[in-house]
């Protein structure tokens, strides 16, 4: 409800274009469409340059496909996150053109071809059970219109690995560090280089990691300046920032 | 064991219409009925104007069946949350006026109709996945005997959609706001109106909600003056409570 | 910004009594000032039907001088919380009808006189120690304007004592229970009547009390039907509610 | 290794009954059984007045047929907690004279009538799933002979169901007191009585209870007096050690 | 309110020596004091065979001494813990019969000569550091008249010292464990000897005890028998439990 | 040790310009100046474009003047965060340039004109009380070169306030959102426009919100996608990061 | 990167014998190859003393049989940790050598016989269940070069048992204490001898014993001086690490 | 109580040089000294190969002069940690000799020169604010008799100050790392270097570090082999383990 969409309303309004109360529920119906169950934002591409995606775990079938086929019928494209194969296999049939991440869990049906900057993004894990975490990210940020360079397992026990890749990651835009267990990577990288971090802890790990709370300590605590946290698994929001920051 | 019970059975005692043996039993084996496993509360609806509403989980089919017999036998009206629907099945042949809601996960019996009064009690979630726990919300108001108003999905990211169902919301005597993740609907709400909020944190969420916490610790540290929570997850008790604050 | 206000701010736009940038400015500063460390609420009364109440732990002596002074220049009343007796010596000057409840840590200056309810709150506490919270909750009910009954020290370990009190609590709108340690008392007041209780657990105890944790988990697991719990120590929150609930 | 046993050892060697190396393998050997995978204490009982109890979860089958073979083959009376039905069905063919107590899940096999003394014991529980921990403590209790009294179903929320039962809990000698959610009960029927009170958490419940440490921090906090706590679900623990006092 | 009480209450209202109003409020006023701020329980003695003994931490030295008064003008005893030195010097002048345990923080004034039985407690501590609490347990127990055997300084870490003193800890009723950081001493006595152990975690440690609840854990894990637990620090939780158990 | 500055040496070692002696010596002692409890990394503003700015809490007076005339010595910007007044009082005769910020607790001496570039960044706090964590983000900003801009008090419960700054907010290139409590104030941000937000929990607060955790639960659970959250009260860490960003 | 190699390839370089691009790419490509999905460190052994070794939890069978085959190839000893049965099964083709031992879980491959000293490392368990991380810890002791001894289960509760086995524990250079629930035997073994311990928390336990936290914490305590702590069931950890203790 | 000294007083027994009296009471009186308040262990210099370590911090005065009275007259060689300088300023007078370490909180008194190894322990800091812990664990090992080397404040954030000392840490036979924040240079080093590590969490940091659990954890999960932990700050747990290996 910004300021220019609220000038122009009512200024239709001073000129009769407009009734008060048609000016009345543009500013209600404007920007959704109500499902009951789930209310679609359609004008959220608009607002804030990115469109609505969804977040498919905890929701059912009916409400996927329900949710999906108003976004279709408005034309939008349309991404979906933490989507086993098994959702996939029940939604696929709603258009020919879904894609299917595996590792990522993540299907995506796009018209419009995104514009895609040549600066890159950088996606970095500290081990191999890292990865479908990292993959979550890359691929959003790829679907979001970014070139992304995945770098896995250069973890810090053995740190001669990350120095071999560093002149890669020293040339993107910003860093997405996947790591478990003690999640000392992000720290590492944010004294090497001097471009902003995004820290994603893991839920990798056993004993006292305790679901990637140690990962997560670590990172927020990060003695290095550069770095920034998202929440424990949380691929899909480090992509989408990081898309953010390399499209400014 | 209130005062006016009290004096009255003195008085009969003092009257000689009641020997002191028959008095202490009375006083004893007055309220409830021993199951062995156990006491059904026959007298609760007297006592708090509510019947015992049996929380399944955690209890076996037998148990469940013996209690129901019971409440069946004095005439009782039966609830029953927390009703797996094969726990349904098995105990539905003991009345064929037994109703299940599915998604609320209920059963429920009644046989007075309650008194509805016109005013409203208003379920709001932040999300699609937050929909079982408002229904266990909603359905335990309207077992209860109120008229419940569902607004679901107009969670905080997109604070419009919100914004476009208030009117609704202001006209409700008490308001439920069901959220999981960052919970911050509630104190949104709360910001907003002048009712009582009852918040009930939901355990959905991925990495560190740590099965609803983060949304406990935000709705208790709401800086909106009109917001109370209960237990994660616990429709019910919102739904009771707020059918208490809906016929004062 | 509700339906009301702006239908009628709409119809003066389209009227010719106001200009599109007259509306617009209208919409955006309509509803509070601007002190830069402080945005003071002066609608909030109209719009929730309570002045905003200053919690002043964390505030400069200097930064709540200029609250008050822009609150008194409104003619609002002021009402400040968590304010230490060095607190209201430094800003009592401001105007000679402040009035200071040192127990609940409240100051106050009412010019309207609120109206007055017959229904009463009632205000009972587990143990001595727990008043200061208690006098906190009750004050702001009272400096809301409501009718409140104190019943202090009826704690679990002595049942008998809360006993003799009931019928008193019973007659109450809502009941406000403040313990802290094993924070019981709120189930058991539960169990016994059939009014709203808000549980306010405190942070009294010692051992493995954890600052109140554990009277706030014992109070979220109440198995009485009708409890809803507050932040640790928060008095205010509980007051506010519980007028809330009394006036409606 | 008490200064009886020591003394007389001594004497021998001194008197030259014994030899050095025949008195120092005397006091190594002595007291137990090596299996390799479980060291067998068979001169518990004569220790602590109690047989050895094997606690069967994390064991395999092969081991614990092992263990109750070493057992049986020096007499001993066996007894075993957490021994699901698959568990007792896979061991009983060791002695048909094994008893299984499948609320409980406990097998046991007495050759020696144990010493039962006349005070009782009482098992109490807030609600009717806390059952299987209390039946484990009963049965225990019973299995080292003492007389039992089970109330159960008492909770809080109910407090007038307590009280009839009150006078049967005064009989006893030691009380266990078995809850989850708040794990209020410990409180309340240690401010009714003068007798010590063994309090089993439970991890009954749901939300905030976190697996049974809100139940068990509101009983480490009780403001009653003769509480003690043992574990949460440990109804074995509760059963021994009431034992103990039931049999000074 | 027990059985015998009410039924002679009962008899007195049949044979018309007490009228229905009479009982009603001897009912109620029969057991408590009230002060406002405190009610005092002078039938406590009668119902749990102990005096109410104050807890002094959190309340006011007017409260206090208001809370004495009313307890020494029906010739109470008088015990108060958590009673720094400061608190005891305010107090002091309202019986010359006062006497001050400065270690335990404990002060006390006892008319009655209590019954001393000839069994013994024992209170065992792990490090010198343990010992205010130790102290606070031994002295409450010896205020409600036992025999206490002090043995301080025991700690895991030297077990050869506690083996030198198993003889006295045999011979006692029941033995208090007080012990810090790894808390291990319970256990180790609860293998030694078949008492019921009353184990007390103390907040002295550094690093990740966490203000005691490193024992706390270790205590309630036990994997001895015979140990139940009370709070942190709760010296006189442990006290008063072991006078219950050597006075049955 | 980046590929550039080794193929460099290398090409040296390769003309005989360089012994290889001097290019071991070159390549450890290179890039830092050991004062033995401190190694101060002069080259690191090259390496990651930003100086190194002295963390002074738990420094002794001594370390922090040795520090800084180190780095006064090589000619280096100097810049201090969490120095109490004291702090600064016992430095500032280094040198006169020295400025102070004492709400943001930081000094600085600045002899390069660092570039700005017209892009903004913007602070925003939800509170008067978490003015001091965000004047440690903006100070650092400007610091660091940015142009910055101050939002204070626009909290979650009066969103309103929100609303009339959202056009300034809308055209910053990064977002500081500084909120206690519930934290809720960063989720909304997210939710309005599409720039990248980076969130501050504080400590502010009181009851459950265990020194800030309850803001960086919500924080990092938020539900919008352009959120990412450094460290409780770490307004240094979101300054750096920010000024990362706009100078991309 | 040591100094050795850097100053012989440096002279390499100043001798012509190789071109500075050679030596950086020998820099680069010197120390690991890459998976894609794992980098694997060839030189490790040479580096630190002993191979890699594959952590398999978490990683997929087609990248384990990746890693393993491309260790074959290079001609590396191969060990694998966390290897359920059915993962063994799916690699064991690859070589007809390999080993697998299945209580540890682990499986191996050796072609060079190791070295192996005449001292040994004892592992010590406090109960029966403790027996699988034990395992693990003594075959990697084991299978890196050392002689080990096995006591099991001389538990707390019974530390007579632990004092017939003192001698040979004594005789260890290293000893590793494996215990859940209270965990004190790290404690009790550290006060008796004068070699260093390192100390295993299992989650094996019950109750509030939460995944081994209550053993963690417990043992992180230890009051005795020669104790370190490796990870919640970390039996690899801890073998690893008493083989470089052995082998110094 | 090792199997030669019970085997020479057995044959001193047997050989009738000995009574059995004398004997028992040799075994009980043997090995330390009674203060009441505190037993001395004169022999643990001979049963562990250390003297005891008096751990000053919750001792008072009167306690600490006690102990090292009784542990002079003995001619016992005298340390204390946890030592400010007001506690070594009462009780230096007990002997001239008394050495004290300021930065590391210890007092030293040492008769006997120890044997020191030629092989050194190296501790290294992550920042400078670790300095006292490191410190502490220096001195500890220095008073045990080892050469130590410091290397401080060569943190993770600046990696190639850590690569410049490399080389001395791998000429060390056990390093300590001492971090706070994120913890993670213990990982680095256990990367690097095939030599036991101990690593010190510290309570350095800020924020989320929650008094040194971020680095605690963060040091369990290192995914480097060679890593133990000892608790948070504690130095003196870190010396004493390392002295202990290198004297191996």
């Amino acid at each position: 409800m910004d300021s220019e969409k609220l000038r122009s309303l009512l200024k239709k309004v001073e000129d009769h274009e407009m009734s008060t109360e048609e000016a009345l529920s543009e500013l209600k119906d404007f920007s959704f469409q109500d499902l009951e169950y789930a209310k679609i934002d359609h004008h959220r591409e608009l607002r804030t340059g990115y469109p609505e995606i969804i977040f498919c775990q905890g929701k059912t079938i009916e409400q996927l496909r329900g949710i999906i086929e108003a976004m279709l019928a408005k034309g939008s494209d349309v991404v979906g996150t933490r989507a086993d194969k098994e959702v996939f296999e029940s939604i696929k049939d709603l258009d020919p053109a879904f894609v299917y991440y595996e590792k990522a869990r993540i299907f995506s049906l796009q018209k419009k071809k995104p514009n895609i900057p040549e600066t890159k993004i950088c996606v970095v894990t500290a081990g191999t059970s890292d990865i479908p975490v990292a993959e979550e990210a890359a691929v959003i940020a790829e679907v979001l219109g970014n070139n992304v360079e995945r770098i896995f397992d250069v973890g810090v026990a053995g740190i001669h690995r990350l120095m071999s890749k560093l002149d890669i990651i020293k040339q993107s835009r910003a860093v997405i560090v996947v790591a478990g267990m003690e999640g000392a990577l992000a720290s590492i990288v944010g004294g090497l280089i001097d471009k902003p971090i995004i820290a994603v802890p893991t839920s990798v790990g056993y004993g006292a990691n305790f679901g990637g709370i140690s990962a997560l300590l670590a990172m927020l605590n990060s003695c290095a300046g550069g770095v920034s946290v998202v929440n424990i698994d949380n691929g899909f929001g480090a992509g989408y920032y990081a898309s953010m920051i390399n499209k400014i």
